[in-house]
């Protein structure tokens, strides 16, 4: 790891811009008027798996109501075992079009290969690459000559200095749209999926000006600690989170013991208000309920 | 692992009592008016290691200014060399209770032997046992004896299940007044000196109605990232903070990295303080200082 | 993880053959004559990049003189930074093929994407897919579609479920000849590379019939320690080694650090050679070379 | 970490010695003609726990006539809960009296206190620190001041350096006859129960002088991998094992699924005698065995 080096190669390195902003947070613009990093928190919430037409109206319909920036769902699932679920496949991305076009939510979806890229392009607005993938180079250098936002999840065990040059592969081929994603890190202990590593995202803040989710879903692996952690997260400085919710977790097709129902989202949506005003952050358009409730009482 | 049962010896045996109140967190009272597990926040700080009496003297000064429950200060020092600084050992103990008197702070230190607690059994209102300590269970029984609280770190990779059945040698030999700290898990990224791992605190506070408090100090090592993760704590539902503080952190004996500045002290106050009440605490005798504040104006 | 099971796709299922087999090893043919899984073991060896035809010309003479099995070399190189060294690239393939002909060694080489896989089709007699790309999926099917044996080393820090899972996706593709190779998991002491799981060697024989090879210097990062450690990985119940050495080790474009000499390769050698024997097992070409030895005298 | 440096106690410094001579091991006498560190394995099995007499009489009939050199036995058990079995106490020490006169095997015993030490002092020929108290610097004080030799069984989560730390508190403390014991580190895979860090054998040797001991029982927590781990340990310079065997494992009061019947025990010293001819070493009163059977025959 002493070999890492910073060479820039002209135009295409981002890394010298970044040195002199590294207080500020870059702003990466989701969509219009969704951004990640700005004072507004960003929370992607929505089921692991995209599985059937219902099951996404049902989830934008409620998701945008409460006033999450973008819907997540993925149509290709990276799985441990070849015989598990592998996602709906192609077949998602007319769904996609159609809920993203009906509620008009930025779409996030999860790509592992140059030919998914191709094929979900129109439809996605951000690119999640997974944490099985992190050190997946060929595939960082693809989406890293993308004109859309990426979030990078960080590797079950890369450090940081390696999630950062993870990031620098996108970067330096021109994509400066990069989002970064602590979703866990491996340990030992087996009360919960992985360790909720928080203190990287202090750490990240302090090396660079990307922006910094959580992923508290899959770190904990446990419905019932996602919207606990969503604070702490907040709390640590994250610009945002990415959460799963479905309208039925029990029935998900995957991971559904870390699944919220749509009541527990508007728990941790309240739950996590009063946190981000706390460090001057807001969440999403909580102002924007708020006007509207006052304005009809 | 899989040999854990809970067998119990009738009065001694504390388990039973708690499962029926999981929920509720059980109130340890440090001194007259001072608790752990309560609505307000219990914080603990102070230097490393004791130094000198100018050192507490203006520790205590001003952290009892600041509303700070109890202070901490070690004079026997675990260290990982035989040639490092060992601590000043019995000649602290007139130290600490003359700051003790003069301040009226209630005070915490470490204990790795019988002889030591039985020399500081006079002068301790909180005994701390280490995380090198943590399986140490002749120690844990000694203390399990003692009429007085004991705060008891996890052990450097101790699982959860681990960390309580610890806490359960303290119970059952019938002190009832058992703190828990999570103070940072051995990994391996080299950037922090541990992985503070919060989702532990939300773990435990579902399984046990012992009172957690997290250390931010020894957890990242990083005195640049205690106050932020003081807060990510807070969010995450620790009953207070154990944090190193030091009149010239630069000068300190032992953990200089990690110790807080006065200043940075009242700023990580100041920070936690909106967090809290975000999360329906408060931080001690913060609403005293504003009171007091309004009368002056 | 819980999600895994084992449905089966007909024709491509490889497990249900496997249960019947699994006290026994799978021998996977290499080349002519060169197999993995036998009663010989398998020693593969190399510079970790392919730098110039000297360089490989030195180091096939050498290797082959040796009774080494395959010449591995890296033409595509992963690494933790874009700016670091990427590997002599497409250029690499004709000077494989020179040294490949003329020394009538088998080649081994890393392959990160479709494209490389086309590109080293013809000049590979084995495919090898690095830890990173452990759970590339889309790659590991690649790698099932191909008629050549392939590689699979561990990822940092998967499970041996995970990593046998993994080689299930090559499987089930319809690739039989997997070989895995334990290289070492990531964890918390600084002193080595990584941490060499000898203990996975035997708990992998136990539930696979698939060959396990040990790749003892990514696994320490120190040269000094790479031939004791091959010797307890043969002694472990490893089918063989994946080795780097290079001409002028302190001259290496990576990893110089962990690369041996010749002379340090042929004492590795010399020291596993009595070991393989003591559990059952011959080191190569050996046994051809002291019949050309006693013919000589 | 970075605290540690050496500053030498005049007499009492062991370490300016060591570094002249830290290619040749140190040898440790056990007892009269037992030695540790020397060409010939110092072998060391038996139950975990002491039982009753028929257990360690049978165990110590058996271990002696099969050439092992001392016989363990804990009658205080270091146990993670306090409602599991935590040993025979103070009752077990005239059985281990009896037992080793009887068999004239030296004893090796694990002591947790200051209190235990005095207890066994004259049935212990060495005494043992386990892993969960190899940083209770306390108890090291205490052993560095014996005449007798001391097993330090490495934590679950200690470097490298600071296993040699702690080994330095015994040291410098006067005693100079301490043996490491590498037994597996914690890790995050659920298929063993540690991972045995053979790695660390071969860095110890190159850092120290002291012998140092492999203990594949605890590693791996399974009986059906232990003989081979064993032979991997010699190959990886072990100066011996410790190896937990019971006349009938099923029935074992603690780690039953580790321990070995006596057909496995006789197993490992076949499968360990022609490894450890292969580096050099020998396998403890084997060769005096087959002397004796040749004079039989």
């Amino acid at each position: 790891m002493s070999e890492i080096s910073f060479k820039h190669h002209g135009a295409k390195s981002s890394r010298s811009d970044r040195a002199e902003t590294t207080a500020k947070t870059r702003i990466v613009e989701i969509s219009e008027g969704i951004n990640c990093g700005a004072r507004e928190l960003l929370l992607i919430a929505g089921p692991c798996a995209v599985e059937d037409l219902e099951q996404m109206e049902a989830s934008a319909a409620f998701l945008s109501r409460l006033g999450i920036g973008a819907l997540r769902g993925c149509i290709f699932k990276p799985r441990t075992s070849p015989y598990s679920y592998q996602g709906i496949g192609a077949d998602g991305i007319a769904l996609l079009e159609r809920v993203k076009r009906q509620f008009e939510m930025p779409v996030v979806t999860e790509v592992m290969s140059r030919e998914q890229i191709e094929a979900v392009y129109e439809v996605s607005d951000v690119f999640q690459i997974g944490s099985r993938n992190m050190q997946n180079f060929e595939l960082l250098k693809e989406v890293g000559l993308l004109d859309k936002p990426v979030i990078l999840k960080r590797g079950l065990s890369a450090t940081i200095e390696e999630f950062l040059m993870a990031a620098e592969y996108i970067l330096s081929g021109g994509n400066q749209r990069v989002i970064l994603c602590e979703r866990g890190i491996r340990s030992f202990d087996p009360s919960t999926r992985n360790v909720l590593d928080l203190g990287a995202v202090a750490v990240l803040k302090s090396m660079t000006d990307l922006p910094v989710l959580v992923d508290p879903s899959h770190a904990l692996g446990k419905s019932e600690f996602v919207a606990t952690m969503a604070g702490a997260a907040i709390a640590a400085g994250a610009d945002g989170l990415v959460v799963e919710c479905h309208p039925r977790p029990a029935q998900s097709v995957s991971d559904a013991r870390q699944a919220l129902s749509f009541d527990e989202m508007q728990g941790l949506v309240d739950a996590i208000a009063p946190i981000a005003e706390a460090v001057g952050r807001s969440v999403g358009q909580r102002e924007f309920q708020k006007a509207l409730h006052n304005i009809a009482c």
